[in-house]
């Protein structure tokens, strides 16, 4: 996994896609574990910054697969965990090995995190496996106002008929 | 754009990922765009589904660039926006061209998802422009309790300082 890939997929290099980078591999190493192909491996993650597309393309753990699950903390904290192993860790990046005044030269504090020892810039720290929920394929229904396909557990009952949440708020276009 | 890329990306291949891939490229299509290094593009997504997966391979709309929107609607519908052109496309998946009977085998409905022709599957819509909020790059700074680095403005403020939520909700690890 080269970190050039992983910006191919960001669309940029920048200093929290690679703190994300780091990070990602130090959870996956802590683990002993390889990418995530289902559901294997999920990921908590503290913030919805840069790095979480280094953890989404590092891990498997993505937004489209129910494996990453968002705090909204603003932490550059990540917690993975293994169901087959059944075992957590959480890291940290504390980037305490990098010179403050480093930081404000955006592509030098980029290069740095990516050279940089693990121990001196992440914490890892092993947490008590928990489990939480399987992503679930859901039926779908027919929406009565707009005649598009809803996932069942999303359509709401109106007078007339099942719709869909957009219709009832008579949005045209959702969002 | 290859499909095998996504696939790579998503860990697995299904019907799912194949209706994101095809929507994807329908709505960039449709707007005449190439994919977002930055946030030239944002999308709209109304479910956190496989394909939502191929939709931030394809777009380069990312959980963590911040161009990435989600509305919980449970349809297959994804809204794609470009700053730059100031255009907004609509795309929804109807799947009208391929036999229900066929969607039971999922590797042959994945199949051909991709094979069908995109009018006989996705409607495309254009949609007046509206902007969405830009992803901003905010200061951190130190909780109060855990001592770990907090996005300013996810800290509270407490008797002992300024706290991360985590620490205000008594979590040792968070989530």
């Amino acid at each position: 996994m080269e970190f050039s890939d992983i910006v191919k997929f960001h669309g940029h290099s920048c200093p929290g896609l690679a703190i994300g980078y780091r990070l990602s591999m130090a959870a996956m190493n802590g683990l002993g574990v390889v990418r995530s192909d289902d559901e294997e491996l999920f990921a908590v993650v503290e913030n919805d910054a840069c790095g979480v597309d280094a953890l989404q393309f590092v891990t498997g753990c993505t937004f489209g697969k129910g494996n990453l699950f968002f705090n909204d903390y603003g932490k550059q904290v990540y917690t993975l965990f293994s169901r087959v192993k059944q075992l957590g860790v959480r890291v940290t990046f504390h980037g305490s090995g990098i010179p403050v005044e480093l930081r404000e030269d955006r592509p030098a504090f980029a290069e740095r995190v990516l050279q940089e020892s693990e121990a001196a810039i992440i914490s890892v720290v092993a947490v008590p496996y928990r489990e939480l929920q399987v992503a679930k394929i859901r039926k779908s229904g027919v929406c009565s106002i707009c005649g598009e396909s809803v996932m069942e557990t999303k359509m709401l009952d109106a007078l007339n008929g099942r719709i869909c949440i957009p219709c009832s708020e008579q949005k045209v276009a959702p969002n």
